[in-house]
């Protein structure tokens, strides 16, 4: 590979690493599993370098692996294939907040903490809320993230009004802008949401704010089953009670991240919970709202409904809520899983991942977005035999991703399909798609230099 | 051209025209002003007889132009190259109304009207709702419509989850479903809304609905003039009143309109107005946020602030509203056009219509959605000579369509661009956006059989 044309562009010997200076975390993502190669690790400091970066790779077939925080959970940091990693973190500037369009600019290193923290402190919002907080703007664009608040607000997508993009053959595109109807053309701002990395490079986003919500509050209802719990869910969203988040968590997945984090879950009169928040500006409109889901949880054999209204219980819920996935990981290999079913398809879903559970001896835990049909799972290794993991592991996962279909979902809600859930998106997927969004690939990056191989690319 | 195989699929001699058997408003579109030609108008009624003709069209590099109900303002319908017109009206049935998901499943020929008066009269509300309430939803999810509620509510593309369409090779491809989030491969759905029949011909759409709001009302604004109602208007939105819509429109214009439908608008103390709604389920709800309006709208100049809340005065409001440009074309040939600009760029725009009125001697009306940037203007002929008309109309246009990128907006908010607008679409627009759009197409419609030439199409 040509390092020093590289070294041309990238100056600063900081921000360019070859061969083994490359630490190992920039060769995989947050679980930490995988580990791919890489020739050279590039930090660019602005959208002129990522185009130049684009071009010498382009010229030379060389694969580019872009990376934000590095928090994606399916290997779609992983360098399969060598060449340049393009790590966007310190492209993190805020370029500009615009009070009169309530839009805010941003490069794509920026973090979703620091975003959020900014915002609000001028009295804005930013909804998306995933789970991972320490995750990249840039990285939540091109997983489409989602998270809690998505049953009131919304995911990343509806948030992102315009993009500039390096093509991969360096060429700069802006996409969208500061306006709220679009009709001009094909939308290729959309389709580079969600991409993944395959397409482009996001190097600013135009971000819609709305304006910060005066209020919030929690409330934990807790079930004698799962099942009552899942199945109270629909009943809520048919009261058009407008709850911001409705997640669900079964104890035994509570009491294990009370012990990672020790602190102390607010209840522990339930075997599963619902975690519910509610935002607005009014006092009345909360209150009328959560009084609803009130009645109508207490109706289907709610065991309590405990209102959360101080900030540290609030914190400390939620901080528990965070918790789960990393918890789970502490004890266990566990395998993430986001399928998404339509709403009134999560209470069949989930009962079919008890029935699965037992069929393939495979410990499943399940919680998560409740509100939005985005079941979370771990299914769980617990310290089982590599041969006999990786042979029932795969066994069950096909299962699942099939019974996701069956019930007219998809493969993944918000976390991607990167290299892991990769052959079940295959899998479940028609043909037809996977070829269209492969010509749409060839469209965009004829050499397949942009994160090939990952998703849907071949 | 094989008529006789299109007659095999077609039996149905009712559903297939030939040659000067199709009556001239086929060939044209809503402001019917250029007529193109075709050999064949099909009207198919199910998706596997698109299908089949696709094939044939296909095979035979036979050019075909999609069309909904043929309200459309760009010429996006007229078959400029011949071939077949394939008239989706006669696949119209509502396939099913899912009150757990929350969504209707449509086939595309479905008017607008008849799905709101469904939808209505089952509890649940579909908030998109451009003027033209006689347009097919295949028909506003290919121009991506928008219309007045887009302020509060968002535009189609918000409300289409799935669709199932039909390729130019005849292949049936669905994409989406009744999921909430996806983040499971390229987001083919988002390509095909607004592509105006360029790269599928959609067949049957999941559309989101809401939980009817319980009330409505609506409000004028008379200013003394156009600059100070359009000044408040950004004020009005940094309020966070909430409004479903905020329209303007000028005296004579109404005037205009009130002559047409021998109507009286409720108010002719201004020379400009404002007109908003507020919906929602709770009265103090809708009353608090339009008091936050009345107090900055009084604090601006407004000369008065008239509440409707009766019904007859509300709908004859909005019918006058709504007859605008029809009230408009029945006096004068005019160039409809609906430049988008961020919402604080409005005045601005519409101060320099005011400029390019005097500087080129046609005169320009101007109103529409004021809440979200898009405004409407008609470029009016009032019986200017044919050469000198289209001469100094089309620099006019250039002129219009310039500034409205100055100011950072896009050539087309909710019409689309089709053939009437697409010489000034392809003069403000980066050459790289239409290039990759053209690759797109491309990789949907390798021989450029469908509606090819419209829009950024070559
Ligand atoms: C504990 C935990 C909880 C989580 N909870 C949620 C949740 O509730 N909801 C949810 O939706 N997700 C959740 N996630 C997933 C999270 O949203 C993603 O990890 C995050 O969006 C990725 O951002 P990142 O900056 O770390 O990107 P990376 O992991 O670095 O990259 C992710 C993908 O984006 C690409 N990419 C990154 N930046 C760019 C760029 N600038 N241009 C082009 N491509 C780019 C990469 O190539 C890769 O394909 C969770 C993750 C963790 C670890
Ligand atoms: C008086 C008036 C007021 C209006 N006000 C508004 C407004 O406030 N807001 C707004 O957004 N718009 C407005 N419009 C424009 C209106 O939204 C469009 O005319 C409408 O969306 C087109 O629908 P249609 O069924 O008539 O489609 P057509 O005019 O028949 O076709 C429009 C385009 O869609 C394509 N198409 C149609 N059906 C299909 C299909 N099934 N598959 C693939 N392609 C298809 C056609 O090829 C064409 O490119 C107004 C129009 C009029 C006449």
């Amino acid at each position: 590979m040509d390092f020093e044309k590289l070294s041309d562009i990238i100056k600063d010997e900081n921000r360019i690493k070859i061969g083994t200076d490359i630490e190992d975390k920039y060769l995989s993502d947050a679980l930490n599993r995988n580990k791919g190669k890489a020739d050279v690790l590039i930090f660019p400091i602005n959208t002129e370098e990522v185009s130049s970066i684009m071009k010498i790779a382009y010229e030379n077939g060389i694969p580019v692996t872009p990376r934000g925080a590095g928090t994606g959970l399916v290997g779609a940091t992983i360098p399969t294939r060598g060449g340049i990693i393009l790590d966007l973190s310190l492209m993190k500037n805020i370029v500009e907040l615009d009070e009169n369009t309530l839009t805010v600019t941003v490069q794509p290193g920026i973090l979703l903490v620091d975003l959020q923290k900014f915002v609000e402190s001028k009295g804005f919002f930013y909804p998306p809320d995933p789970g991972e907080k320490n995750a990249s703007i840039g990285g939540n664009i091109s997983t489409n993230a989602g998270g809690m608040r998505a049953v009131k607000y919304g995911v990343t997508r509806d948030y992102v009004m315009g993009l500039e993009v390096v093509l991969a053959d360096g060429t700069i595109l802006n996409t969208g802008g500061k306006v709220i109807k679009n009709s001009s053309g094909l939308d290729i701002k959309d389709l580079i949401i969600g991409s993944e990395g395959t397409l482009a490079i996001i190097t600013r986003a135009i971000l819609k704010l709305i304006p910060k919500p005066k209020k919030s509050i929690s409330a934990i209802i807790p079930f004698n089953s799962l099942k009552e719990g899942i199945d109270t869910v629909i009943k809520i969203i048919k009261k058009n009670a407008n709850p911001t988040a409705i997640e669900f968590m079964e104890s035994d997945v509570i009491e294990n991240a009370e012990r990672f984090l020790k602190l102390k879950f607010p209840s522990d009169r339930g075997k599963a919970y619902l975690l519910l928040t509610f935002d607005g500006d009014e006092e009345f409109e909360i209150e009328s709202n959560y009084k609803k889901v009130k009645e109508v949880a207490l109706e289907n054999n709610a065991l309590d409904f405990i209102l959360l209204d101080k900030k540290d219980d609030i914190e400390r819920t939620w901080k528990i809520r965070g918790a789960l996935v990393t918890a789970v990981e502490a004890v266990s290999e566990q395998e993430p899983i986001d399928i998404v079913v339509p709403i009134d398809r999560s209470a069949d879903f989930i009962n079919y991942t008890k029935v699965a559970e037992k069929e393939f001896g495979i410990k499943i835990s399940s919680f998560g977005h409740a509100g939005d049909g985005n079941v979370h799972l771990c299914v769980i290794r617990n310290g089982m035999e590599e041969n006999l993991w990786n042979e029932k592991s795969r066994k069950l996962l096909k299962a699942l991703y099939r019974k996701g279909k069956e019930l007219n979902g998809l493969p993944s809600g918000e976390h991607g399909i990167g290299i892991n859930k990769k052959p079940y998106f295959i899998d479940v997927t028609d043909k037809i798609n996977v070829e269209y969004m492969r010509r749409i690939k060839k469209a965009f990056d004829e050499k397949g230099i942009l994160n090939s191989g990952k998703s849907y690319s071949i």
